[in-house]
């Protein structure tokens, strides 16, 4: 069995044990469960894997949010209690309590702020690095971390108010590091997934 | 006299009274001062106006940061405590203590945000809202305008600690009305670029 997640840059895929990233359009010779939140690479995945099922049928998920990306759902359903941060393109924020979504946020992804800035000026060049909150900027690159990074971690605190965050996506690893009650899962909308193909089993 | 701010998108020019914005390169036939961020548009400028004295030359401004933008100064040189915003093609948030510029942030524009989330998703539309903040997003354009207005505010109250904030630029407006404890400046790099005209003539 291999699950895939569709996102708007790249293929997220686990085989079982671990995840790999592509943007090559892999034909799969085992069963393949898949979610989408790309119409066009989506279609292209089913043209190499037109046997591949959408989960997005069969998901069971509590909430009151119109719309809710299905990478979103499926990263959400794993956790029963706490925040949600998927971090690639965009990076979403989520409050899960007692098994219930309650809502939660899109930010530009670290990269697109990056875009973002070199968009505004030439001269707003960004490395992201660890913020120090005990000193304010002083230089452009300090000044623009702060204003990317220290923003995603300043709503990531206020959204999370003492609970646990778990993290995932390509940026999920980094931005962990910058909070205490917090974990890095690799698989995150893929422990949904799965959780979801039990559901469907016992049904 | 004519003073002009030149921007990375417009001209902004004040006469005494009141404050214009263009794009067009205007040639004045009184005295003009200005300042500017951008090195083309300035040539542009300075090609209609040769006798234009650029006041980044006579600015005295006490700050330990490295290479902070001109109009960012001379909106901190019109406070002496507080914080200061100006919200336009990028958001600055600088804070003031006793005359003295303690540090600042870099954020993208509300435009460029918008720009950015487009460029992630064609799904990914915002219309920018006054947050209220007793209830999660529970939409996609609930959570774009969380996660970038949102943002914005959250980075504004971490760094103002109950200082009052001084809003200018194209937003301003519209981001000052987030807050108690704060007032909109149109004028405010204005007065600081008076201001250094004044201490020019005093020496």
């Amino acid at each position: 069995m291999v699950l895939v997640d569709i996102g708007n840059t790249n293929f997220h895929i686990f085989d079982g044990k671990k995840v790999t990233h592509t943007k090559r359009i892999v034909s799969f010779k085992d069963d393949v469960y898949y979610i989408s939140v790309n119409k066009i690479k989506e279609e292209e995945f089913l043209s190499k894997n037109p046997g591949a099922v959408n989960l997005k049928e069969f998901v069971r998920f509590e909430t009151s949010y119109k719309g809710l990306g299905i990478d979103r759902i499926m990263a959400c359903k794993s956790v029963k209690e706490g925040v949600v941060v998927d971090a690639g393109s965009a990076i979403t924020i989520d409050v899960m309590e007692n098994g219930v979504h309650l809502g939660g946020v899109i930010m530009p992804g670290l990269f697109s702020f990056k875009k973002a800035f070199g968009t505004i000026s030439e001269v707003l060049k960004v490395e992201f690095f660890l913020i120090d909150e005990k000193k304010l900027p002083n230089s452009t690159n300090e000044a623009l971390n702060y204003g990317s990074l220290g923003a995603v971690k300043c709503l990531i605190e206020k959204l999370s108010k003492g609970k646990k965050i778990f993290f995932t996506g390509s940026d999920g690893k980094f931005l962990s590091e910058m909070f205490n009650n917090s974990e890095f899962v690799e698989d995150l909308v893929f422990r949904g997934m799965l959780k979801t193909i039990n559901e469907m089993e016992r049904k």
